[in-house]
């Protein structure tokens, strides 16, 4: 009778869980905007408006003072932690944080698979960019530059580099055994974004609101992000626990590597970087500014995809078709420098 | 032996379920970008550029093609689904659906307070807002506008109107009784993002793409969003079964309010309106609308709040302080309306 009523006990324990098995169960969702400044216009002419078709008209006075280069941050947080500290995902150049989300093709992004991961985990978009807005030609100097639908393609290591794209998508030259998911390519260019060249001091500013906010924490960050994510580190080595950089576009500056000698670093890099001389100038930024904070007596490690057998990785590798298998890679690396609780390491899917 | 088992049985099967209690379950989340159109640039010369300071130099032709007018949506949906339709949340201008997250001083908004009533939530960027992006002035005419720190205030009915801002905090005069969440007013003023004048035409299509994609559906929509949510009505009447719109910052075509004979419409209006002209003009707006649904033998409700005895509420409802009693009510006129499944009114909170 006992042994029959354990086994009940179990089967409803069992049922009331695995319910959920596929579900996302968060203790907390919610968004928050950090750091900004107020700045100040004056000496322009009053405009008057009608903001709605058919509404009232009314003065637009464009002096005054004005919120700007804030950040937007979106945080999800699973209910059965297991990354000991927050992880923050930070976005390349011409995108928003809704890299890390839902893929161009509709699969699950990182943010899902590292929250289900049982990261706490925070999606920003870059001061200047998506959700956090933009600042008036009165305050910035400078014009926003607009990325044509082929650039990217070409770029990214889509396309196999310049004339690879075409109107026609049967003459387009996708590189072989790419992973990314080609087929939606027009749903991944939705995703660009304007963005500032000359915005770079006040990012870092946001990005810094952020780290006091809420690290210490690990960095996961793509492309431009990653080397934010290393001057970011410069500057508040005791916040930033790890950085993961995937594909990091420039790291940091080298005589300012050594703060950087008590956090964990992993570079990742997809495939055909060395048929891109773009990529291999890139590569060669960071790894050099891995030698430095090596010399600094810190730890660098460093995964180009293909020598573990993982082949095809465009430099969107969270959006590309083995995200899962990359992100699990990525989690075992923060699982062996001591980021994942102890028996928690296990996939919640 | 029986009885104690059974007792164990319970216990086992409450503590499992009511340990998610106050945690969100979803049974999914992420996002999607829908419509847009390619765009081209022809006769512009060809810049060169450093795209990150330290890396490589690059042409940028910015002749091509470019992809504009998408928009962004995400969405959350709950495991226990109790709304029978998505519940679409339109923001209003100068904003961007971060209006429907978290509150400026830190509280749940109606994002997560519809979901946690189990309504599958799409929260989207309209056209050129936030995370949909914005073409460039070769594409779009017109400059976008910005307002300044303390528009808002004073047009807002946080303020008591023109003149009601200063910088200096206590010197500014908050209309008496606000709900507003004033102390967190800075916060506030971080959520908001440019915007052009004259892209409601791309704006609508975009709205259009989504319902066409995702409904039959309710539309909350606020204030600019109210506008676009009645016209989109009068394109799609099938699609949009109900629309409650928040202080809708005009309304539809007149002539085209026969239209929505079968959509139900619920208009709610805050506090401190009749003293604000602005808010007068809007609302008579409105209300002929409402008139013309009505003649043509459709179904509005209005609710004015301090009629119903709630009071103080600005132009920002949602994120006013009562914006968790003010979602009880429309929530239980959806349910009037039988957009919510038998016996699963109650709040899952």
């Amino acid at each position: 009778m006992i042994s029959a009523c354990t086994r009940i006990v179990f089967i409803v324990a069992l049922v009331t869980t695995t319910v959920w098995a596929d579900d996302l169960v968060l203790r907390g969702m919610g968004s928050l905007f950090v750091g900004g400044r107020i700045a100040e216009v004056s000496g322009k002419p009053v405009k008057e408006i009608v903001r709605v078709p058919g509404g009232p008209s009314s003065k637009l006075d464009p002096n005054g003072e004005y919120q700007v280069e804030q950040m937007y941050v979106q945080y999800f947080l699973p209910k059965e932690r297991k990354g000991k500290l927050p992880l923050l995902m930070w976005h390349g150049g011409g995108l928003t944080g809704a890299t890390y989300e839902t893929t161009p093709d509709g699969r699950e992004g990182w943010l899902n698979i590292f929250v289900r991961k049982g990261w706490d985990t925070y999606v920003s978009d870059a001061v200047e960019r998506g959700r956090s807005g933009f600042a008036s030609p009165d305050v910035w100097s400078g014009d926003p530059v607009f990325l044509t639908y082929a650039d990217p393609f070409e770029r990214f290591r889509i396309g196999d580099g310049e004339g690879s794209w075409n109107t026609d998508p049967t003459k387009r030259k996708i590189l072989a055994g790419s992973q990314f998911p080609v087929e939606a390519y027009s749903d991944y260019m939705k995703q660009i974004v304007p963005r500032w060249l000359s915005t770079d001091e006040a990012v870092i500013r946001g990005y810094l609101d952020l780290v006091d906010k809420v690290c210490p924490c690990v960095l996961l960050a793509h492309s431009q992000g990653g080397s934010f994510a290393f001057k970011v580190a410069e500057l508040r080595p005791e916040k930033v626990a790890a950085i993961v950089a995937v594909e990091s576009a420039s790291a940091g500056h080298l005589e300012k590597a050594n703060a950087l000698k008590d956090t964990k670093v992993l570079l990742v890099f997809g495939d055909f970087v060395d048929q891109h001389p773009r990529w291999v100038a890139y590569r060669k930024l960071d790894l050099e500014y891995a030698g430095a904070i090596t010399r600094a007596g810190g730890k660098v490690d460093v995964i180009n995809l293909p020598e573990v057998g993982i082949r095809g990785n465009s430099h969107m590798i969270m959006m590309d078709k083995n995200n899962q298998e990359v992100a699990n890679l990525i989690q075992n690396w923060l699982s062996a420098q001591g980021f994942v609780e102890p028996g928690s390491g296990r996939d919640l899917r």
